[in-house]
């Protein structure tokens, strides 16, 4: 099939997955019966492991997309009478906050520049001049940018003020390092359609299981309860309610190929390998970047918008469309934006030939200067 | 294949889907793209003209399970000064009321024992009781038991009373006429995986335009916000957060096999014709369902368990799986029962093959008397 007819996704996610993941929705499941249980723990043993935190946290999978996980283990997590420190620095942050105001849980929050990387000597500081915060929410690559922020040092903060740490990992989970022996911190959030490069429909959360014992009866949704949630599964192996059976296949396929590359640092790499030819590629025809490279993590590239008139992203958008590419718009508030992801079943062969359409429909369109 | 690689669901759901269904959850989607949008579009569009709803109600598509978009409908229809009646006789009316109680919101029941119908008469009594109830909830077909419900009159009774019905039609949409024409209701809910015959993870409420309208920051739930949810996607076509991309393709693809079949008429025909074959086949064994035939539903049947001490559900279950056939426990709290669905990809031939299956494995388990 030509690229036209099956285009790359060159996007946050949903994106490109195999063959092979694909196919393993070609199945029907009884999702109480006994090969569905063993499916299912199959996949939440490897997500634990992938985040080497076998003895000391559980995995609590949840219907629906990154979001609903991100809403339940906050709502799950943080205690009527505690407060969550929202740390910001794009839409992902704001989301979290957004959030809360929601489900009228307790929250305030720290904006950078969408630019800039949260900086955890003033998060050091914001504990130390707020004792009712009882949690720290942050992102570890925000997707609006693409900036990797300090996950690890933000973590120390927050351990050594005595604080609990939740970490939105939706789009670095499984290709940048983040391992529960080293990084102390009580939830860390994915779903099945980002760097797992499974099909979406399922988000994942691993928590620190004497800090999920604890959280009974926070929530205020019954769907989005992850301790009623874990507890059934945990009784008898099956979800509450329904699964995407479906994509639970295909996310227990995705992770048998996870490990096959090599686990965390063998996609990483590949991801790295195609973030460079991007950048590269994108910066030989005069495109600039939105932060810095060394702010920016392998997974998806904001490029400033060309100032030349003849530029205009709806048309680049469907002539790359056109071609076999899609590509993702901004969302940055401060720039005026465009993205190109770096991950799913895409490697640098893939992007140089994406960066060469660019070429070729920069040229159609008549745009001379990519300068911002 | 044969039957025992791809065994049949005869379940509640996730069910038997068939090989055009699955197939369509081969491709990869952008979720924000063109092809995506027009998707989903004509899926939103499908649902509405099951319903007959096109002229007074949405459609909006939730990610994740039934419960979730049950849930969803409640918090996001319920005003925070309103009181909803749920009208119970079964596990899932039940269920409706533990969402009020863990999110808050003012709910009072009324319960009829499992094997009988709603009393429309005395719904009409309870709200002339309670001036404070606003919404009225209750199950079209219980899936606990198989019973369908007199949906018609309790509208009826609803309406007439100036209160506002939420119709959970989880197992029935699609297979029994539901007609906004001729019912009013302000909610009717289902899901993609039952006799939509879809893939499990997506929920689906078709909702009273103005009732929606009206409900704008009801939610205390940004994930389960119906009314945010339909505004993002009326702006755009596009979904809030991630959707699943294959498990909306794949219903796509169902909905136009069900259009096929000659819609509900013709789904609901063939249903009947599996329920028929069903008990006819069960009776000839000896069985006896737990609800009279003037109130099953042709979507999933409960039976009484054998009194004979050589019957044991758990060994019956797993020697039907060996043979290729999932049938389901039973969830009934006043009589043992285990359940048979008739509903997803399944005809009357498979149904005899069933049962044959249950007489072979009888015999093996020796099994004489299925009386209860």
């Amino acid at each position: 099939m030509s690229r036209q007819d099956r285009p790359l996704l060159l996007t946050p996610g949903p994106l490109t997955t195999s063959q092979a993941t694909r196919e393993a929705m070609l199945s029907d499941w009884g999702s109480r019966d006994r090969a569905f249980i063993e499916l299912n723990a199959r996949v939440r043993a490897e997500i634990l492991r992938i985040a080497e935190a076998e003895d000391s946290h559980v995995c609590v999978p949840l219907q629906g997309s990154g979001t609903f996980a991100i809403e339940a283990t906050v709502g799950t997590l943080v205690p009527r009478d505690g407060k969550l420190l929202v740390l910001v620095n794009g839409t992902y942050g704001r989301r979290m906050l957004e959030i809360c105001r929601v489900a009228g849980i307790d929250a305030t929050a720290r904006e950078w520049r969408e630019t800039e990387p949260i900086d955890p000597g003033e998060v050091s500081a914001l504990l130390e001049s707020d004792p009712s915060v009882s949690h720290v929410a942050a992102a570890h690559c925000e997707t609006t940018t693409g900036i990797l922020n300090p996950i690890e040092a933000i973590a120390d903060v927050v351990a050594r003020s005595g604080r609990r740490l939740l970490i939105d990992a939706m789009s670095a989970f499984g290709a940048v390092p983040l391992s529960a022996r080293d990084v102390p911190f009580d939830a860390v959030v994915t779903s099945s359609n980002k760097c797992l490069e499974g099909a979406p429909g399922v988000g994942l959360t691993v928590i620190r299981k004497d800090a999920l014992e604890r959280a009974k009866g926070n929530s205020r949704s019954l769907s989005l309860d992850l301790h009623d949630q874990w507890q059934t599964m945990e009784r008898n192996g099956q979800w509450r309610f329904t699964p995407p059976t479906q994509v639970l296949a295909a996310l227990d396929r995705a992770l048998a190929a996870h490990r096959e590359e090599g686990g965390v640092a063998g996609r990483g790499a590949r991801y790295g390998e195609n973030c460079r030819a991007l950048v590269d590629g994108m910066r030989s025809l005069g495109f600039e970047t939105a932060i810095p490279d060394e702010a920016q993590a392998p997974i998806i590239v904001a490029f400033q918008t060309p100032r030349d008139p003849n530029f205009d992203f709806t048309a680049f958008y469907a002539r790359l469309v056109a071609r076999g590419f899609i590509i993702y718009p901004g969302k940055l508030s401060e720039l005026d934006t465009f993205r190109i992801g770096c991950i799913g079943q895409v490697n640098p062969a893939d992007i140089r030939e994406a960066v060469a359409a660019v070429r070729v429909t920069l040229d159609d369109m008549g745009v001379k200067d990519c300068a911002p």
